[in-house]
């Protein structure tokens, strides 16, 4: 017997969910023919049930997200966020057949896994297109238009608030403080501020993207992370003099060297030339650029939150789903068959900026030098600036790995010519490996 | 009964095609993890069976494309290109229960439904990636990341090769004959270069482009073509001054005026902000940027031609039909329940970029403005330049409707103050209509 609807109930009445509601109300009829039978919301699971909502069918309305979650119904939609409730709630709905779409980038970065685990033992499809980059069509690109294709590096602004404060300080020379100050005031800040300003927000979606992009599971503790906190003006204004810009960026890569294969996952700030088409992704617009063997270079741009975006993407995702409930189908489930393991930083091959505050006398520049050359560190570019008390020097690495890098720093500040180690950096988008 | 493997029969022996054969043969242990069965190439047919082709497994050559095609494979990959004997042999592979998965553009956007209709009655996939930008994901993401959002605008950056001649002559200064001989002598263009110069190419994709955004169709004949052989190293030089860029664009919109709705579709030569995501696509790059009502501004970039990037998009086509294959399922059919009409260029809201020769006298101005005036055109930007037999105005408008453009211009011609309309040219990127 032919289906009459789909069913769909909604867990979570912030921002997302409202726009959700909204579209699926105002579209009915798109959705309708999309799907090939009408998409009914039978249940929205809100934390406080007696608040007005205007614009939300107020009949389906109730603070039982568990009872909803193991309603049954066709399709769970999960924009509760954070680890619990919300991942009891997503374990209920698949126990009870329901497919689940999700924006919960926390819980699908910290216990992804166990979710697939329960999508394949109970049959059903779990998708979270909305959990990285917002709006942007980038997981299903990954999981599905670059199925023939070996991803080799992805690398992203994943994080619009940090991108926002960084766009700020570059363009207008302000401090650090300062747009944090501002970010704060625009209310652009998570409730928790270091979720976005220590990259651990950027962290989860970098290890959502590195399982997607190498065929192998990556958890959020497997993600090295450094957040934007001591980026500063000086910092901002040096790599402008250098033609280029820093932004935090998510990267995900494969290296496959003499020693062995494996994948990195990083975040930090990053500093990239001008030219690259990263560096133009200004304000808190998102942005993922991914390299594969056979495609070459990609770009994904577009907005990474809000509700209208964001509901863009779940509703994409629903759409899919319910198809597949027609047609009695499932999506891609998970696909970890590469196993390769997680690399430490030290094994990244990147370049770094180093400045340094230096004695102004003769020899100096041969004493930093041999630092570099005793750690198998090549120097592509060294400026000398300044005399007496403000003699510097300016120094971008080649390609090495991070280990290497690190070492050089730690006998750089054990030099008696080098008084201060004022800035190090990562470059990339420059050379390859 | 589980079934063993795929099996895949491949037409055409070009560079894509062989990318695609190379690809598979390399890279066999991914596509059997990812679509959960071997995948196995069946038969290549070519044009001429007799040449040496390095890496093609010799056994499987033959030169009778039909016979390949009827031959009940899984799926069938059409690289041929051109209208027939490609469409035969579709038909011929669907009528026998393949999936086809093809890059041909010019057929699609010539007889798109008939193939659609012929997918729908032998329950097969019909997909089609690698027929519009080579490897970037844009078909996928429209036709199923954004199917829970309405599509207000595609624009896009889709002929390579037109690109590469523009990029160069804005800047290098020089005229298009030179970038076209240089264009030739790399091998850049079609075999009749009126394809890539007189935008029929861009307009095939963006026929393609126009009907999945909007769910209506919509054919080759429905596209507004003007190419790029007029465009002079003035009109760059003018639009470079004025903090614009020239590209050819293929633009797909929806039109919900007073009148009624409907959809426009066009490629022709368009000046664009400097600071637009598209203006920075260079070279041989293609680029397609998406405005969606709840997305807001997305962008997807990559190469849009070559043999492996192609493949890539091809091999991402050939994954999931493979998959459905494997789980007895179908990707997403034709979809065209807006049945919007196209509507003529003349509905377009655009501006204008007029560039006139004028006589040096009092009221000149004045004149001119009533031009515009007297078609409900309103004027943005004059710029009056020169004096003598060199004066000239530069006018830029505000969005009006291609009709009242056209008739300004038509006005301006009979005017005595005005000795010659030097050039014209729409601007996107501008304002919202």
């Amino acid at each position: 017997m032919a289906r009459e609807e789909v069913t769909v109930a909604l867990l979570g009445g912030g921002t997302v969910g409202t726009s959700v509601v909204e579209l699926l109300t105002e579209h009915a009829e798109d959705f309708r023919e999309r799907v090939g039978v009408p998409v009914r919301l039978t249940a929205v699971a809100v934390r406080d049930a007696s608040k007005a909502r205007p614009g939300f069918p107020a009949e389906l309305i109730t603070d039982d997200a568990v009872a909803v979650a193991s309603s049954g119904v066709d399709i769970v939609v999960e924009l509760m966020g954070g680890i619990e409730p919300a991942r009891e709630c997503i374990l209920a709905a698949m126990a009870a057949g329901s497919s689940v779409v999700t924006a919960n980038k926390a819980l699908l970065a910290e216990d992804g896994a166990r979710l697939f685990q329960a999508a394949e033992q109970h049959e059903v499809d779990l998708s979270f297109e909305a959990s990285v980059a917002g709006a942007i069509p980038l997981l299903r690109p990954l999981r599905e238009s670059l199925a023939g294709d070996r991803v080799r590096k992805v690398m992203g602004i994943v994080n619009g608030t940090t991108n926002f404060m960084l766009t700020k300080m570059d363009e207008e020379g302000v401090e650090y403080a300062d747009v944090f100050a501002e970010a704060d005031a625009l209310g652009y800040l998570e409730s928790d501020p270091s979720l976005d300003v220590d990259g651990h927000d950027a962290a989860a979606k970098a290890a959502i993207l590195a399982e997607l992009a190498f065929h192998t599971r990556v958890t959020l503790a497997d993600v090295h992370v450094e957040g934007i906190a001591d980026v500063t003006a000086d910092d901002m204004a040096a790599a402008r003099d250098m033609g280029f810009v820093i932004k935090l960026l998510a990267i995900a890569e494969k290296i496959d060297d003499s020693e062995d294969s494996g994948v990195i996952v990083r975040v930090h700030p990053t500093m990239l030339p001008r030219t690259h088409p990263l560096a133009a992704v200004r304000e808190s617009f998102n942005a993922v650029f991914v390299e594969a063997d056979a495609a070459g270079q990609l770009m994904f741009y577009g907005r990474g939150a809000g509700g209208h975006p964001t509901a863009s993407a779940v509703l994409g995702d629903l759409v899919a789903a319910a198809r597949n409930r027609v047609s009695g189908s499932r999506g891609p489930g998970e696909s970890t068959y590469t196993a390769l393991p997680v690399l430490p930083i030290g094994r990244a091959y990147t370049e770094y900026y180093v400045n340094l505050d230096v004695a102004d006398r003769p020899g100096v520049l041969a004493s930093v030098a041999t630092a570099f050359a005793e750690n198998g560190v090549s120097i592509q570019v060294v400026h000398q600036e300044g005399h007496g008390d403000d003699a510097g020097l300016v120094v971008r690495t080649h390609l090495a790995t991070d280990a290497a890098l690190e070492a050089t720093v730690e006998q750089l500040r054990g030099l008696d010519t080098v008084r201060r180690v004022v800035g190090v950096m990562r470059v990339e988008g420059d050379e390859q490996p």
